[in-house]
C-alpha cells in the first residue's frame, strides 16, 4: 500500500527521506495515548451521530485488541508507515474493515499527534512529580539521620561558616519544592485538549470536543485551533523545567563527587553506586553523579534545540515541529533516571561525621562570629571585622587555630574581648547562635523539616490526584 | 579607600581584575531597591533592638538623600567600589559617620545582593505583565477591526485552509495568555525575601525577618540560609519564560516579515515602524520585525549561558554567580522593548483584505472541504480524500480553481456530487462551517473575543495587584 | 561473569545504574574501529617484545573472526558488558583463551575509547567532505543550468536589486566552500593518535606509539597522556562546523519553503522530495526543507549539551565525558542525510524562470540603477538617492513601475534624465552593469563558476587523499 | 537633519525604535576600521576614475581630521544617528562639504558594515593570538619551576596514578596550542574583503576591489556578492573558537578553585589575583578563576545567540544580523581578559610541593604500578589486576598503604611479589617508570618542554607576521 496522501503524487518518495522522516522508532511509546485518544474520539463521533453507533464499537474492539497485541510483543511496526499513528490504524483497518476508515473522520495528523503528546507529557509529568517528591523525602530523611553532624559551610568553595549538614541537604529539599511548583505549571499546560482543531481551522463536522476532554480526564479545551496545533509551549516549559532541576541535581552531584574525593572525605558512597577502573583497581568513581552532572548539558542541549527550531516559525503547523519528541522524551528518560538514582544513592549514603567536624575545627570558619562577639559588645560592624580579620591573620603567622589563642592574645587586637570568646567560637556554638529564621541552627533547621513535612503531605495529594487524572 | 575587606591582605588586587569584576556599570540600576532594601533592614534592626533607634533614623534619612541626588543626576558612580551596595554604603557612611557601619550589621553582600535582585525581577515582572496585557489587548483589537476577513491559512508555509484573519491574531492572544500565566509563576517565586540568610548559614543576631518581609510586601520568606544566597532559580525561570515569549513574537515576526514581501502583501505597516535603505530608495523595510526575531537568538543565548553558568556550582554562593545580572537585565531591557513596540506596530498595521481574499479564492485550499462535503454524503473518509485529491489533480492539469468546475466534472470523481457543492466550496462557507468549539467559524472567533476579554479582565485584576505591591 | 572491575567491590552496581550507563546501544557502530586499533595495539606488543608474537598472531585470527560475525549479523551485543570495547575483548578470551587477557595489556579502557572515537570521527569527516564536494557540485550544475535566469535578489526580504539565480545559487556554493576548509581543520585535529596515553599518565611498558600510529594511518600522536584522554576538542570543532554548515541548510531551507509557496512559485520540488497531507489532498509539502531546517535546531542543541558537558570538568577523564558520543552519532547522521538529501532535491528542482523574471518586472528593484545613472550623469550620491526615491513614490500614487514612466515624467525629477534611461532600468541591464568583481553579472558569474571548477578539482584530490587515510 | 533614507517616507520613525537599533553604543569601537576603510574605498574611486582626486584628497584630509578628533576625545557620537558608519559620514559632510557626499559612491551600507566587522574581528584575531601564546609560556615557565613536584593524577577527582605536575601544566599547553590552530582558521577565513558588494549584487561602477583589499592588507576578496554581505561565518567561527578555549579555561579554573581548597591546599595565589569577604574576614577566594568559570557560560550563550539569529534566514542581509555584534565584542573583551589574567595568575602561584607529594604518598594511586609489576613477571594482565585490587582491599581494612605492606604480607596475594617491589611503587619510580611517548616521566616531560618551546617558536612568527597586516 503506498502513503496514504499518494493520491496527488506522481512519483514515491525518496526511499532515504522516508526513513529520515519516519518516527515509529520512538513515537511508538505512545502507543497507550494513540489509542486512548482515538477510543475517545470515536465513542464522541457515534454519540454526535457522525458515524453509527456500529461502527465505533468495532473500532474500539479493534483498538482494543491492538492495545493487547503491543502489550504481549506481537505487533511489528512498520517503518515504511512512518509513525505510531499511521502503524496503528492501518492495522485497525485490516481488522476491521471499512469502520476503520471512518475513525478519522472529523480529525487530522495534527490533531491526533497533538493529542497523544500532550496526554504523554502530562503523565510524564505526574510520574515526574512522584519521583521529586521521593526524593525530597530521601534528603528529609538523610537531614534527620544525621540532625546533629556539623560540616564546613562553603562559599567560592573556601571554608566559611560552620553549618549542619541537615541544614544543607534541606537546601535541596527547597530547590526541589521549587521544582515541583513549576512542574505544576507545566501539568496544568499540557492538560489541555487539542483534539478536533484539525489540520488548523477547526472542522464542519458537528464534534463535541468537551466530550472527548472528559473522556480523557482533559481540565481544560484549546479555544483557538491554530493553536492547538502549534503549540509547543508545553514542551518547551517542560523542558525548561527539566534544565533547571539537572541543574540542581548537577550542583548536588558537583558537590558529592568532592565529598567522595580522598582530600573531603565527608561521605561514601554505596558501593551500588559506584563503579571501579579497568586500569586502577583501587578506585571507586561516584560514576552517577559524574553522569548526572554530564547529562545536565544533555537536557540543556534539548531544550536550546527545541527553541531554536520553534524560532521563528510561521503558523500553523511545519514539519520542523516534528523535532519535538525525540529531544522531549530522552529527557523525561534522563530525569526520571536521574530522581531515581539519586534517591536511592542520598538514602545509602554514609557520612563521616567526624572528619567533617575536624574540617570545621581545623578552619577559621569562626572568624564571622568572633566579629559578630565585638559587635554585640559594642562594635561597629566594619570595625568589628578589620578586628577579626587581623586575628586570623595573626593566627596564620603563628600557626594556629582561633580556637588556639589565649584571652591575652585576643586582647591584643581589641579590648573588648573577654573569657566568654573561646565558648563563642565553638563549632557547636557557632551552629546553635545562628538562630535567625531560615539560620542554620539546630533548632531552625528541626522547623524546616517539619515544614517541610507538610509541604509534602501537600505534595502527596496532588501526585495522587494526578495519579487518578492520568489513569484511563 | 582600600576594598573593606582588604585587612588581611598584603597586596590591592590588580587593577585590570578590580575593573573586570566590577559591576556598577550594570547594577547602579537597582538603586531604589537597595536603598529600599536598607530603610527596611534599619528600620528591622532598630525595632529588635539590635542598633539604636537614633542611628535607623539618621541612616534613613542619609538613604533618602542619597536616592534624591540619584534620581537628580548628583551622583557619581565609583567603581573603585565595585558595585551599587558599596557605591552607597560608602557614601551614606561619609554623609552620616558611624551610624552608616551599622548599617551592615546582619547582613551580608551575599543576602543584600540577593535581596535587590529579587525586587528588581519582582517588579520587572509586574511591568511586563502589564506589557503582555497591553499586546493582547492590540491583538483583540485589531481581531474585532478586521472581523470578517478572510485569509488562507498555512501549513508548511502552503495555503491550506480559508481561515479569519481574525482567528490567525487570536491564537497570537492564546500564546500571549499562556505566557502570562507563566509570568505568574515567575513572579510567586521572586517573591521571596532572602535578607537575614547571611553568607550563607543566618546570623547570631536576634533579627526579624517577617517584619522585613512585610515592609518590602514579600508574599514569603526563604527558609533556608544555603538556598537564599544560592537560589538563581527565578532568574533562569524568567528567562525561561522570555525565550518562550520571544519565541512567540519571533513567529509572528517572521509571519509579519511573509505578509509584508511584494509577494504577500495581506498588511503594510506603518512608515513609523520600518525604515529603508541607503542604497535603494524603493525599500520599506519590516525592520522592527526582524529586529524582533534576531533578538530571540540573543534572549535564548541569555537563558543558555545561565544554565551553562550555574551547572554544577557547590553550594552557596560562587563568585560564578554574578553572571546573573547583565544577561537578565539585557532581556528585561529586550522584553520591555519588544512588547511595547509591537502592540503599537500591531495597531497601527493595514490589512489588506482583498488581496488576502484574493489569495483564497485563487487556490485549493477548500480541497478538504470538498472531501468533507463526501463524507457527509456517507463516503468513508480516506475514500473522499482520495476523490478529493483526484479533483485538484485534473484542475491542476485543465489549469482551473474548484470552483471553476461543472457538476459535470465534479461527477467525474464521484457521483455523490450534487448542485450545493458549489456553494459548499465558497471560502465564505468554508469559514463558517469550520464551527466546531475553537474552529474558525465567525461565531466560534466571536466567542474567542468575548473569552479573551474576561480573560483580560482577571489579568488586569493581577496587573493592578502587582502594582501595588512593588509600589514601595 | 561479574563486572571486571569488581574485585575490590562487595556488592553488584544497581541494576538501574548499568542499563543507564551501558553505552553498547550506540557505541556499537565502532565496531571496525575497535578492532583495527587492537590488532594494531597488538601488533605493536609482539614488536616491543611485551608480548608473545603466537599471543598477537591468535589476537588478530581472533579479532578478524569475531569482525566477519558482525558484518554478517551473527554477533549479539550484551548490555552487561557495557560497551563495544568490552563486549569484543569478552568474546575474543572466549574464543582464544588466556592470549585474548593480554591485548590489554598498556593499554586502559580511556585510551582505547579515545582512539576509537578519533578512528570514527576521522572516517566521517573524511566521508562528509565527499558530501559537501557532492552539494557544491550540485550547486554549480543548477547555476550552469540556468544561467541566464533573472530574480529578484532580496534584502529584508523586500525585492532589492535584480540579480541572476545562478548567482544566488553560488552564494550557497562560497558558504560550503568555507565549511570545506573548516572540515580540513577538524580532520586534522582528528587526526592525532592516542593509544598508549594508559588511563591518565602513560606506561610503564616500552610501547612504540608512532608504529601504532603508522599502522592507522594517523598524522599526528598526542603528546600529553593527560590530554590524550580528557581531549575532546575534536568533537566539539566538529559539532561547531556542522552547526555552521546546518546554519547554511537551513538558510537554504527557508529559501525553498519560500520559493515553493504559491506567493512565490518560484521553483517546484519533485514529488520525490515532497509529502502530501492526511486532510488536506491539494497539499504538496516541501517537507524535507522544513526537516533539515528543523534538525539545525538539534545539531546546535548537540553542541550546547557538548560545551555545557565538558565546561568546569577537572582533568583528566571523568565520567560526565561519556556523554560526548550520543551528539556525535546524531550529528553526524544529521549531516549526511541532509546533505544527500540536498544534493538529490537541487538537481531535479525545476525553476520557474518566467515568474521569476516577472517578479523583478514588477517592482521598483531598478531603483539602485537609477540613483547609479544620475550618478554617473555628476549627482552626488545622496541627492541621487533621494531622486530615486521620490521617483518610486509618484509611481506608487499614479499606480506605476519605473519602466512605465515617459521621459518626460523623469525629467520632472531632474534634468540630468535622457532617452537612455529607459535601456539602463531593465532588469537584464541592470543584471548586466553590475560588473564589478563578484558582481552578479554574467560575465562575472561566468567567472564564479569557473573558479568554483578549480576549487572543486583541489577538494577532490583532498577526499581521495582522505579516502586512502581511512581505508584500513 | 533626518534620516538620509528618509525620502520615501511621510513619518518619521518611532522615537523608540530608533534608540533601540542605534547601535553606536557599541560599533563605535570600529572607528578606525571604518576611518580606514573609508580611506581605501575614496582612494580605489579616485583611482578608477570614479571620482575626482581633489574630492578623495578632501575626503582622507577630512577623515583623518576626525580620527584625531576622536583619539583626541573630541568627538559626540550622536544616537540619531544610528551607527558609527553615519556617525562619520556626516561628521565629513559638515566638515568637507560636497565632496563628502560622494564617498558613498559605490558603496552600500551593507557592505561597508561588513568590511569594518572584517577588519575588527581580523585584528582582535591577531591580538588574542598574542595572547594565547603569552599563557602558554606562563605554562612552559612554570613548568620548568617545577619540574619535578609530583602530585596525585586524578579521574573521576579520585586520586588515580601519580603525575608530574609540569606534566599537568603542559596538557593545558597543549590545549591552547590546539586552540591557536583553530584561531589561524578564523583569521584566515576573516582576512576576505567584502567591500564592493554593494547592497547585495555588485555595483554598476568600474570600481578595483583587488585594489582595496591590497591597502587594507586582506588576503582575499569575496566572489560572490550576496555571499559577501550576508556571511556571518568569521563571526561564528570566532566564537566556536572562544566557546572552547574558554572550557579549557574553565577546566583549569575549576583545577585552580579546587587546588586552592583548604582540602586540597595544593597552590597558593598571590593575594593580587582574590578577593575577601565582606562578612568573613579569613577568606581568601579565587574570585578570577571563577568569575573566568562564569564567564564561560556567557560566551557559549553569545555562539547559541548568534546560531540561533542566523538559522533560517534567507539571503541577503536581514535586520537580525545587526545582532551580531554585542556578543562577538563582549566575547572579544571577555577572552582577552581571561588570558591577560591567566598569564599573570599562573607566573605568580606558589605550588606547595610538600603537600602535593603528601597527597600521593597518602594514597593508592600506586595500585596500578602494583599490577604491571605482576605483568612484567608475566600474569595476564586482566589477573594483575584483580590482584592488586585485592591488595587494596587488604590495605583498606588493615588502615595501611600499599608501601606500609611487607613482602610476606604481599605474598599472600600472588607469588610473584619479590624485594624489589618497594621500590617499585615509590611515587618517584612510578613517575619514572612512565616513559612511553607523552608520559608523566621527568624525560617525556622534558621532552614536551622542548617541543613546546619550538612549537612557540612558530607561533611567534605567526603573531608576528599577524601584526604587520594589522597596521594600517
Amino acid at each position: 500500500m503506498g502513503k496514504l496522501w499518494g493520491g496527488r503524487f506522481s512519483k514515491t518518495t525518496d526511499e532515504m527521506i522516508n526513513e529520515f522522516q519516519a518516527s515509529i522508532q520512538f513515537d511508538k511509546r505512545m502507543y497507550q495515548e494513540d489509542i486512548a485518544g482515538s477510543i475517545a474520539h470515536a465513542t464522541m463521533l457515534a454519540k454526535c451521530g457522525i458515524i453509527p453507533e456500529s461502527d465505533t464499537k468495532a473500532i474500539i474492539d479493534g483498538l482494543q485488541g491492538i492495545l493487547a497485541d503491543i502489550e504481549a510483543g506481537n505487533f511489528s511496526f512498520d517503518v515504511a508507515l512512518e509513525d505510531i499513528h499511521m502503524n496503528i490504524e492501518k492495522r485497525l483497518t485490516d481488522r476491521i474493515g471499512e469502520a476503520g476508515g471512518r475513525l478519522h473522520t472529523a480529525r487530522s495528523r495534527n490533531d491526533q499527534v497533538a493529542l497523544d503528546t500532550h496526554m504523554y507529557v502530562r503523565k510524564e509529568t505526574a510520574n515526574i512529580a512522584k519521583l521529586v517528591l521521593d526524593m525530597e523525602k530521601a534528603l528529609v530523611e538523610v537531614a534527620e539521620k544525621y540532625s546533629d553532624a556539623i560540616m564546613p559551610g562553603y562559599t567560592h568553595l573556601q571554608r566559611a561558616q560552620p553549618i549542619l549538614f541537615a541544614h544543607h541537604m534541606l537546601a535541596y529539599f527547597s530547590m526541589l519544592n521549587r521544582d515541583f511548583s513549576r512542574l505544576k505549571g507545566v501539568y496544568e499546560r499540557a492538560d489541555i485538549m487539542p483534539l478536533g482543531a484539525g489540520a488548523l481551522a477547526g472542522t464542519t463536522f458537528p464534534i463535541d470536543r468537551q466530550l472527548v476532554a472528559e473522556q480523557l480526564n482533559f481540565g481544560a479545551v484549546y479555544n483557538n485551533s491554530l493553536d492547538a496545533v502549534s503549540d509547543r509551549d508545553y514542551i518547551l516549559e517542560f523542558l525548561s523545567f527539566a534544565s533547571i532541576m539537572m541543574m540542581h541535581l548537577s550542583r548536588i552531584s558537583e558537590e558529592i563527587i568532592l565529598w567522595c574525593s580522598r582530600e573531603f572525605s565527608f561521605i561514601e558512597l554505596d558501593d551500588a553506586h559506584c563503579t571501579g577502573s579497568s586500569m586502577m583497581p583501587q578506585k571507586k568513581n561516584p560514576d552517577v553523579s559524574e553522569l548526572v552532572r554530564g547529562k545536565t548539558g544533555r537536557v540543556i542541549g534539548h531544550l536550546m534545540a527545541m527553541l531554536t527550531t520553534a524560532k521563528g516559525l510561521p503558523l500553523a503547523y511545519n514539519k520542523d515541529l516534528q523535532e519535538d519528541k525525540e529531544g522531549l522524551f530522552d529527557t523525561i528518560d534522563t530525569v526520571k533516571f536521574s530522581l531515581s538514582v539519586y534517591s536511592a544513592m542520598i538514602r545509602a549514603m554514609r557520612v563521616n561525621q567526624e572528619l567533617m567536624l575536624k574540617a570545621v575545627r581545623e578552619d577559621f570558619s569562626n572568624a564571622t562570629d568572633l566579629a559578630d562577639y565585638l559587635v554585640k559588645k559594642g562594635l561597629p560592624f566594619r570595625q568589628a571585622h578589620e578586628v577579626s580579620g587581623k586575628s586570623v591573620h595573626y593566627c596564620i603567622e603563628q600557626k594556629k587555630w582561633l580556637m588556639d589563642l589565649t584571652l591575652e592574645e585576643f586582647k591584643q587586637f581589641s579590648p573588648l574581648f573577654e573569657e566568654d570568646i573561646l565558648e563563642e567560637i565553638k563549632p557547636e556554638t557557632c551552629v546553635a547562635n545562628r538562630n535567625s529564621f531560615g539560620g542554620t541552627s539546630y533548632q531552625q533547621v528541626e522547623l524546616q523539616i517539619k515544614t517541610a513535612k507538610e509541604i509534602m503531605k501537600n505534595q502527596q495529594a496532588i501526585v495522587d490526584e494526578y495519579d487518578k487524572k492520568i489513569k484511563l
